[in-house]
């Protein structure tokens, strides 16, 4: 398709669908929507679109796709790989989903709440505590995603080991296709086999199939126990010994298990107020280790306990701590989350999102290493993530005194030498944070021709007036 | 499509690929192929393949794509819903994967199994036994049921409750595309967001986009402590309450939690070698527990203990023993698997596999039980199942003294009242089995035309020549 440049009648058109105080034309309004959070990307719009409503929802697209104007839905606008980013040069409109942020419903008996794609992740988690239930989704940015981007990039975050991520927490959508329809799939069941999985195929499309407007999602019994355990390693062998270890103990209580190098904690330590090392020891890597249990207290006591005394007996681990409060819990995982802002007064980083089967990390860790080093001598390593879903933010920071734009120039050549071990090992270039605009070449060149042919016919098929968020996930034709 | 009779030449290609020894046109031969247990749909065919390579697969297609050849993918033919079984009348071609039934890798570290989709359910279950793991799809048909066909219904069984279905449990797909090409998904990753997920677009598409021939399957630990626990009850609603009891307390470790009925007990001991009455005393309605631990053999026990007591102390549970032997656990479950089967001696059954959001249940039997009983005086409903997952087996056996054919002549009349009260309370007319040819046109009935017509839409992306396992879920064009 061709992007036709909208003229000033179309555009008052879509405004007046939303009202003049719900369409952004100011340069200075529209800003903070056409740029990400790391910067790689800034993208242009003559107009963003904040519907109040399903129906003006539907109202704008039905009226895009008859004018053949590309769409571009945003959350919360916390996206890391430029997917709700309009694109540079072209006149996509954003549709902001800010407004639609109304839970519609929560029901503790049957464990579901029903909420606007726009309701920000924390309220959701804040609507069921004031239930006494838990949405378990958690991640870095939840004071300001939305539940619809949530579910576009089929998020992940730090609860993926016991609970899933989104795909497992959703039990049914809402969603208005690129012709204004809208799709009914508010469905509250566990059990439903009716036909194609639709539901999983908006999951995880990027806004590139439709726009998702409100979804059923899953709630859980509090735990009653909790536990979070720090402990220093040796090694990323050591850290796979004890992930075995723990996982076969606590099972499905098992609710976190991430992994850290020695360089996170300084930067942590150097940068965020607040943080200071846990134990008096160094090590080359840490494990933070969740624990949650339903029965009762006392058996996320036992399960710890029993867990570090034997680790430690068979030399798996070196030091480790066990939160003593709510709060030292907390201030654990504080920590944690700040690894990835921590990183930013150290210079530029260049991200990586990956995953390999978990045996496979040490192995790629090793691999990986050699490479980005023999590469770029005086690289800064800070991978950590979620090793119990084999996911790692193999993030690198410039070397000491480097020039960061020449170093985020090499963006595209690290990744390369890092994803080519990935690939190696049969994993993922997105574990969780998607493909957008900034994977989308490099998918398309690593997957068979089949698999994105089958990808286009699905686009083709929902979308044939290829309005909806077009070249992310995959080339517009 | 207008589906061509094949020329004795077209036959002879056919055969050529797999060699006459693994091709069926004999009649008695082809046979087996063309019938369902429950004896509803009989189908017809010139002849049966059966392929012994993913490569014999792959050519089979293309050659039928270029004759529009119609095939009927075939596992274990334990399907209920007719989806495995040939049309009649017409000429398709059964390829029955029975021949594909290596188990190609099995990793106890990285907890996966890799396998042919012609392996047999209970063959999986005893590989991963021999690691020491757990696979936990389990079902009354395992000993014959296929995997191909257990992921092509997303099937569910008894342990969904605490590891979901066939969806939560495959992380990788192989599939031989209509065209012939093959699509390799056999990836072993827990989290990989690149892209749009054909994964569960195959899985419950039940043969009509593709033919799976391999999986990567999850592996479990397998848990330290097992409980199960039978408990006498007095309502439905005592059932339920009970039930968020044992959720609240057990969390995960819940790993079943069965609803059945006085009838399906006095079914099973009258009719079933070896089933006897647990309990001494009498009552309306009946669950089984099941309670699974990975920390201690002790957690279980405690747990088990704790939730009887405080559930008797409630008034939610009038009498209850406890399993003290594994073998003791395997007779309960047999009982409650039994429950289909003892219907048989009864004469016909009208069968229903509906699910409800689980808060309803009580409100959905009343009602249910109400209009049936007006609508076929002396009918004996015997509604049993998974009672945790919403997912009711609602199966009525035949007034006694009725004549079987006239009966089950009332099977789609019956249907109607039942699904009726169904879709009252949002529910869903399949909750595990699929839709098949049986429910294909109640599916559209019920289901909004944008939701038939995205089905459409994929099934002609995916099969443009609509060769796969035609008018089965869908009405064929």
């Amino acid at each position: 398709m061709t992007t036709i440049t909208p003229s000033p009648e179309l555009i008052a058109s879509f405004v007046d669908i939303v009202g003049p105080g719900n369409a952004l034309t100011a340069p200075a309004e529209i800003a903070p929507y056409l740029v990400e959070s790391r910067g790689l990307y800034r993208g242009t719009t003559p107009l963003v679109l904040k519907p109040g409503s399903v129906d003006e929802v539907s109202r704008i697209l039905r009226l895009a796709s008859e004018t053949r104007t590309a769409i571009v839905p945003q959350g919360g606008n916390t996206g890391h790989v430029a997917g709700q980013i309009p694109r540079e040069g072209k006149a996509d409109m954003v549709l902001s989903l800010e407004r639609l942020n109304r839970i519609r419903d929560i029901d503790p008996v049957g464990n579901v709440i029903v909420a606007d794609a726009g309701c920000i992740l924390a309220d959701i988690q804040k609507a069921a505590d004031d239930v006494d239930r838990l949405f378990p989704l958690s991640l870095g940015s939840e004071g300001s995603a939305r539940i619809g981007g949530n579910l576009s990039t089929n998020a992940g975050g730090t609860a993926v080991l016991a609970y899933g991520n989104m795909r497992q927490l959703c039990l049914g959508l809402e969603v208005v296709l690129p012709t204004g329809e809208i799709w009914d799939g508010l469905r509250r069941l566990k059990k439903d086999n009716t036909g194609y999985d639709l539901r999983d195929l908006f999951i995880g499309a990027e806004g590139t199939l439709g726009v998702v407007t409100g979804a059923v999602l899953k709630l859980f019994p509090k735990p009653l126990g909790h536990q979070v355990a720090f402990a220093g390693l040796k090694s990323v062998e050591a850290a796979l010994a004890l992930f075995d270890r723990a996982s076969s103990l606590c099972g499905p209580a098992l609710t976190g298990f991430e992994l850290m190098p020695r360089l996170g904690i300084e930067f942590t330590t150097r940068h965020i107020p607040g943080v200071r090392d846990p134990l008096q020891t160094i090590h080359p890597w840490y494990a933070l280790i969740d624990i949650s249990t339903s029965d009762s207290a006392e058996s996320a006591e036992r399960m710890v306990e029993g867990l570090l005394e034997a680790a430690i007996a068979d030399g798996l681990i070196e030091n480790a701590i066990v939160a003593q409060s709510e709060a030292q819990r907390r201030t654990l995982w504080h920590m944690r989350e700040s690894m990835s802002p921590a990183q930013k007064p150290e210079g530029g980083s260049i991200k990586h999102d990956i995953s390999v089967p978990i045996s496979s990390i040490p192995a790629f860790m090793a691999e990986a290493d050699a490479m980005v080093m023999a590469a770029m001598p005086g690289a800064r390593i800070c991978a950590f993530g979620h090793m119990g879903d084999g996911n790692i933010h193999y993030n690198i920071s410039q070397p000491l005194g480097a020039d960061k734009e020449a170093f985020l120039g090499r963006w595209r050549e690290m990744n390369a030498i890092v994803h080519a071990i990935v690939l190696k090992y049969n994993g993922s270039i997105s574990a969780e944070h998607g493909i957008g605009q900034l994977k989308r070449d490099e998918l398309a060149s690593i997957r068979s021709p089949i698999e994105i042919e089958l990808m286009r016919r699905i686009k083709h098929a929902f979308d044939p007036a290829g309005i909806m968020n077009p070249g992310k996930l995959l080339r517009q034709d």
